[in-house]
């Protein structure tokens, strides 16, 4: 059952997928033909025909409005860049109505385990796109490698760019939840970073 | 953005695929057409185009041969049924190496949390495969609701088919585990169904 596996193969290629998902929603795609496997390929010919990728941040965009909604918006403001890992990020920070300034996508992070250096991390680009702000907000997660990651984008941008403002995001306890669920780092980092009140 | 938030939906028809990962796959199916988006849906059109449902067990299967590569082999036993929830499961099965009899898919399990009842169980196809069997395996989960489906079905099938041997997967210990990785109930069943050496 060639395309049976060929379906799989395909659905593995995505992030995050591995190998018994991918089965398992191969099968179930091939077995919902209309319910499932149609609607899939037609939103997927869409997507191909009427999206592109953001010149600017790096997001899904229509084709037809490139740079991205965002980016070409006059009332927001280019003395801010806020850089996050991955585009998907960004939706997200806009629902926190927090943040009026410009957004940059770095498509991944250090990942040494993983092969990943610094050849996906769009950092030639990012520097010229700091270059025009006076700061940058490092919207990165909270492990090991996103660690690694802002304190090497850190020195890249303060070596280059002296005067430029880089901040990251606070550390601390996640709203609605409880201390007896925190772990002892995150603890220890809403402890150092205890405000005012 | 119509087409990702559409792209977005009909991931999320996948089972087992939440808001979330549907919209982060969606992302990367649109920032990568050619790399990701392009085989998938090639995939997916070939699949729709040649593979169908195996009558007999629920499997999927070519559309050329139907019923399956294992419900019309000559060679296995037709007076043993292998009874699984989803078809996924009967490759796994076949992998042991140990059942060379014929398989009965039940799509789904009784779960009158999700709103599921005996409607998707396809049980009336069941009682009609059973009675041509010696034996019935029901090759379930181990989970309540897999247990409740295994109670309803083997009280369905013997009411009718009293000379029916009704059997079930032996619970114990993985094998590879070990005892101090192991639940009470996991450790309660294996001693139950201890064996002679």
């Amino acid at each position: 059952m060639d395309e049976l596996q060929q379906l799989a193969d395909a659905i593995s290629l995505l992030p995050g997928i591995g190998r018994r998902t991918a089965a398992r929603l191969a099968m179930h795609l091939a077995r919902h033909p209309d319910e499932a496997a149609a609607p899939l390929a037609a939103a997927l010919e869409a997507a191909r025909r009427n999206l592109a990728v953001c010149t600017l941040c790096g997001s899904v965009t229509p084709r037809a409005a490139n740079p991205c909604r965002l980016c070409s918006d006059p009332r927001r403001d280019d003395t801010v860049l806020c850089v996050v890992e991955d585009p998907g990020d960004i939706p997200l920070m806009e629902q926190s109505g927090e943040f009026r300034g410009r957004y940059f996508a770095l498509m991944g992070k250090l990942s040494p385990m993983r092969g990943e250096g610094l050849g996906s991390l769009r950092l030639p680009r990012l520097i010229e796109r700091a270059a025009a702000a006076k700061e940058v907000i490092l919207a990165l997660d909270s492990d090991v490698e996103s660690d690694a990651t802002a304190s090497y984008i850190r020195h890249a941008l303060s070596s280059r760019l002296p005067s430029l403002r880089i901040t990251r995001l606070a550390l601390g306890i996640p709203a609605g939840s409880a201390i007896a669920y925190s772990d002892p780092v995150t603890l220890s980092r809403a402890l150092r970073g205890r405000t005012e009140m």
